[in-house]
Order: structure tokens, then sequence, then C-alpha cells
């Protein structure tokens, strides 16, 4: 679940109501900025922490933002490949030396990626495998591209936003070879959150 | 100056003994995540403060963190253009809206930079023109390089990091067309930081 909110007291709710049904809570800056990074260890009562910081700097700055999160208590961590093998490098260490998880995003689910990224895309993915990365990221509104990225990645994971409020089909990401699902906007602004969830999992299981 | 320290005290202190020499202050995540982001506001006291978040998240999210950016204080947000142009469009509104500026990462000073950023660093520069940013963010460390970005940016500002610690040097970056230096570790590591600034300067006039 990806805890698109901005409020402490709105992601600390949603975390205790419903975030036992997923595997992960994925938590980005927005919340971090509004509610301080001490929110990432408060969530992970609830559910392990993906931060989702798309990490994006040079590797010392890297180095320095990956051990705070990880501190923090996050599980695990979301950095771009496109700044390069050094810059993704240092994550990874950081990552692994927490014992946690690295998700590199190799594409994004909004029209821009297409511009620079979506061209990259395989090399990218193949720079996640070889600087030894959990996963990566791919998104679900795209499924005939998580196809070409699982040939890839073999046995890595793939994650894959954009169900939901931007459109992409669960049962299809899933079917073209994602393992794992990132819902939030239509889960987390939900009336009946909980509600929500099942009928998601359900959208799942009707693959 | 880049403010790259980790702790309230040092990064208040610092801004306050030598901000003044500065045109900007450059504030990245390590410090708002140690600190919060009310940091922002503190350092503002001394100089305007340059929000360095290196932005690269899908539109809607962007908007998110470069709104609590400037809520917060922020004169200037460094977003990059990886993402395209609709996630860098918003960056861009949102700045817009607060009469801060927006700058564009479109080459960096690590070697991985050179890796996928590089060969499109080009386009980018056209991308951020084409948005309305303010200037671009190009490295002082290869200053060929920022002799072409200027003749794509025309009266655009380009911002140039890597003086200093990472060995770019000030006089040839600032002959080759950059506006503005950033200058992080080798002042705000000093013994003496107010020495080290009088150098710098020094060495930016001996062009």
């Amino acid at each position: 679940m990806a805890l698109d909110v901005l409020s402490r007291e709105k992601a600390l709710d949603l975390a205790s109501s419903i975030g036992g049904s997923f595997d992960a809570i994925k938590v980005g800056y927005p919340l971090i900025l509004a509610a301080g990074l001490e929110v990432v260890r408060e969530i992970s009562a609830a559910a392990p922490v993906i931060a989702d910081l798309k990490v994006a700097d040079i590797p010392n700055t890297n180095r320095l933002i990956c051990g705070q999160a990880l501190q923090a208590g996050a599980s695990g961590l979301i950095a771009h490949a496109f700044p390069g093998r050094d810059a993704l490098e240092v994550c990874q260490m950081e990552a692994q030396s927490f014992g946690a998880d690295l998700f590199v995003v190799i594409e994004m689910s909004h029209p821009g990626a297409g511009q620079f990224m979506a061209p990259l895309a395989e090399e990218m993915a193949r720079l996640a495998v070889e600087v030894g990365a959990s996963g990566v990221v791919a998104p679900a509104t795209r499924p005939e591209r998580i196809r070409t990225i699982r040939s890839i990645v073999g046995e890595k994971v793939i994650i894959s936003p954009g169900v939901g409020a931007q459109g992409g089909s669960a049962a299809k990401a899933l079917e073209a070879g994602a393992d794992y699902l990132i819902v939030g906007r239509s889960v987390v602004d939900a009336r009946n959150p909980a509600a929500e969830v099942e009928k998601t999992i359900a959208a799942m299981k009707g693959r």
C-alpha cells in the first residue's frame, strides 16, 4: 500500500486499520516531509516500510539519505537507476548493511516517463541486477513492458505501481509477471478503505 | 553554499556565521531528514534557501513535494529533468505560484552520471528552457560541457556544483559560462569555514 497521505494521524490510522492486509507499506517524501522521518518507525509497527525516496543524487548524498531512512526503520528503499552505477551501488551497500531491500525504479507510470526513461529501461534493469538489488519498480499501466523486464531481471522481485487511480489493471500486471502491486490513492482516499482493499484483492484474484 | 551537514545546530551556526557571504544556501535531504523541514525556514533567515530535493517522481507526488518545500520557505527548488516534461512542468508551476525559482538538473558531477544522463543532457537542457525554469544545474567538474549547455539555455542561470571536494575549478567553471558556483564540503567541513570562504572567493576572482 502506498500510504499517500499528508498527515501523521491519517497515516497511522490507515496503517493500523488496513496495513496488516499488505505485504509492505510504501511511504514517500510528501508524508515524510509533513510528519518527519520518525513516522517511518511508527508505521513499521503495522507492516514493513518501504521508503520510496526515489533516491537520485551523487553517491555521497545517496549514502546519507539511505542511511537515515534505514536507521529510521525502513525495511526497503526505492532508488532511481538513472544517476548511474556508482550512485546505485551505494544505495545497495547501505540497504545490505541493514539487511534491507533495494528496489530500483526503471520505468514510471506517468506519460512523461516515455521521454527519457522508457528507452533506457532495459539497460537500467540490467544495472539493477548487476548491483545486486532485490528488485525493480515497473508500472502496472504498461503490462507488456513488465513482460520484457521479467525476461531481464529473472528471479528478482518486480513491484508495480499504477493500479487504481492511475488506471492500471491488477490482474493484467500480475499476469505479465509482477510480483507485488502498489495501490495508493484508490485505497487511502476511499470513503471505506477496508472495503476497497477487499475489492482490490478480489481484482487481483480475478486474473 | 551547499549546507551539507547533518545537524540542525551546525547548519544554523554555519548559516549565521558565513551564510551572508553567499547568494543562496542549498539544503538537501540529508539535513532535512535529520532536522525536519522546518530547518528550511530557520536557515532562510540568513540567506535565500534552495531546496535541493532532486525531485524525480510522478507529477502528483512532485507537486506535493515542491509545495511543502516552498511552504517551508524555500526560494528555489532543484528538480530532475529525467522523469520528463509533465513531471517537470508541475515543479515549475509550483515554483511560479510561490514566486520561487526552479533549477533543473541536467548533468551531475559524479562518474556514474556519464552512463545515462550525459548523453541526454542537451535534450534535458532544452526541456528546462521549454518549461520556463529559471536555470539549470551542470557540474563545474566538466567546464567544456558548461560551454555547450550555455549555448542551449541562453540567458537562463547555470549553477555549478563540484567545486572544491569534488575537484572542479571555480575559475574554469565561471569562464565556461557558469553564473553561480556551489561549494559544499570544502567550506562546511573546514576547520575555519570563514577563511575557506575567502579562499574560494579569491579562486573565483582568479579567473
